[in-house]
């Protein structure tokens, strides 16, 4: 396995690698859930990149960004035990030289829920992703699906700009107590961690509730809402119950539909969701 | 040579074709101007691929896209007559499917003069020709220099993007009587089209003054602003006089600059352009 910094290194190690490829973009600090994106790619393709990137354009916070968890060392380790053949872990000016002045912006999909939460933040994760989708042309690239809203902005980008790379999303893993894994959950003091399996909690009673028959949307947010209140630690920004195709908010749950929230846990923002579509419940 | 409608179509043509492959993006009505983009992709590619869309993502003024001139027939004659190897001339679900909805902008390059005349037209264009780029993934690609500032901005955007195509600007190709090609000339009266060659007069007379010695940005501005003010037909809406790099206007010419304008006659926009540095004058 290859650590490399440079486009060029990347360039020339690509060429020589077999085909087809199978890209795993991370910001490092690698979990179970990263593990598991690379061990799909590892089964799936010839030769498996993964990207360790803090990207600065996605940080809507600059603290968030200051305080986001970094241990090359350990990425490293986690990417030989997965069995990647390539890491790229490109400085700031690599991804984005002196003069770099373009941004790559997704319309309707991008808008509401963390798009609205976070301004800027889907801009900066389709640049950064146009960026490396050109720079690795893989034929493949693994995304988790705790992300659903990102996951559909790249989808989105990547089809409408004919990058050629296909978008796989991957399920969510989870903590034994169902906490999905989330390199900002390092950040939760250990009365926020014992408190935090509350947002999965909340969004299998809403799903629990939709599979009983409940379709009035309202009443599946209230249903999250209400477990999440009961939490003193969590501070809910929003719970959303949506058009899992749109994102757009739904009134009657008559189609597949996307349960999600964000919540605060102190400084810590974390997010999560359920699909409600025929293969559940 | 090959006149092709789909993606599907276009791909399956190009994964037969021998590499490199050279691209011409062309919006049709094509004139000496592009013939001499599509000799130049034809004497350096294998393949020579020309695109004819009128992209309706870059003109801000509608009645400007309705009125653009087409004749689809005359355009394949003449890239039959330079050597052209495919034509892609799509309908415009085929460039925007269904659901389409990223766009591609580019910041500081992209925000003076056209930029600031004609809001969004560039971002219709970053967006169109990384479609394009995405397609085709051409060795080369060839755009004329009357478009200057377009040419910087799709250059900035296919490094940015590392979509790996090299932007190739060709010089701009003129009348006898000094006036840029443009299919947009079709659109002039008799009288304006007699009066149109002040434009490139007005150019060369500010560029004369430059060679002579005159440094002082207004000077130059104002020499090719009162040649433009004695033909009555002419309207100008920016004469400017920018460093070449930025495109941000000087005071003092002590760099390469552009020496660049914008003119209506009538209901008809051109556009036109001299560069100021140490290979001219």
């Amino acid at each position: 396995m290859e650590v490399l910094r440079t486009r060029d290194e990347l360039r020339q190690a690509l060429d020589r690698s077999p085909r087809p490829v199978g890209l795993v973009p991370t910001m490092g600090w690698l979990h179970a859930g990263h593990r598991s994106l690379i061990a799909r790619a590892r089964s799936e393709t010839a030769t498996v990149v993964v990207t360790i990137f803090v990207n600065p354009r996605q940080f809507d916070d600059p603290s968030d960004l200051d305080r986001y968890p970094r241990s090359e060392a350990h990425d490293v380790a986690i990417c030989a035990a997965e069995g990647a053949d390539l890491i790229w872990a490109p400085p700031v000016t690599e991804v984005y030289p002196p003069g770099f002045d373009t941004t790559v912006a997704v319309g309707a999909i991008a808008s509401p829920l963390e798009g609205a939460a976070r301004p800027g933040h889907f801009d900066g994760v389709a640049t950064v992703v146009a960026v490396l989708f050109g720079l690795i042309r893989a034929e493949r690239a693994y995304f988790g699906c705790k992300d659903f809203q990102q996951l559909r902005v790249i989808d989105r980008m990547a089809r409408d700009l004919a990058i050629g790379t296909e978008v796989v999303g991957c399920p969510t893993v989870r903590e034994p107590d169902g906490l999905a894994m989330s390199s900002r959950n390092v950040h939760l003091s250990a009365g926020e961690r014992a408190a935090a399996p509350v947002l999965h909690r909340a969004l299998v009673a809403g799903r629990d509730a939709w599979a009983a028959g409940e379709r009035d949307a309202d009443r599946l947010r209230r249903i999250v809402a209400e477990m999440l209140a009961a939490e003193p630690l969590a501070e809910p920004e929003y719970v959303s119950c949506a058009d899992a195709r749109t994102l757009v908010e739904l009134e009657v749950v008559d189609r597949p539909a996307l349960l999600s929230l964000a919540v605060r846990f102190g400084p810590t923002r974390l997010i999560d969701n359920e699909l409600l579509d025929g293969s559940e419940g």
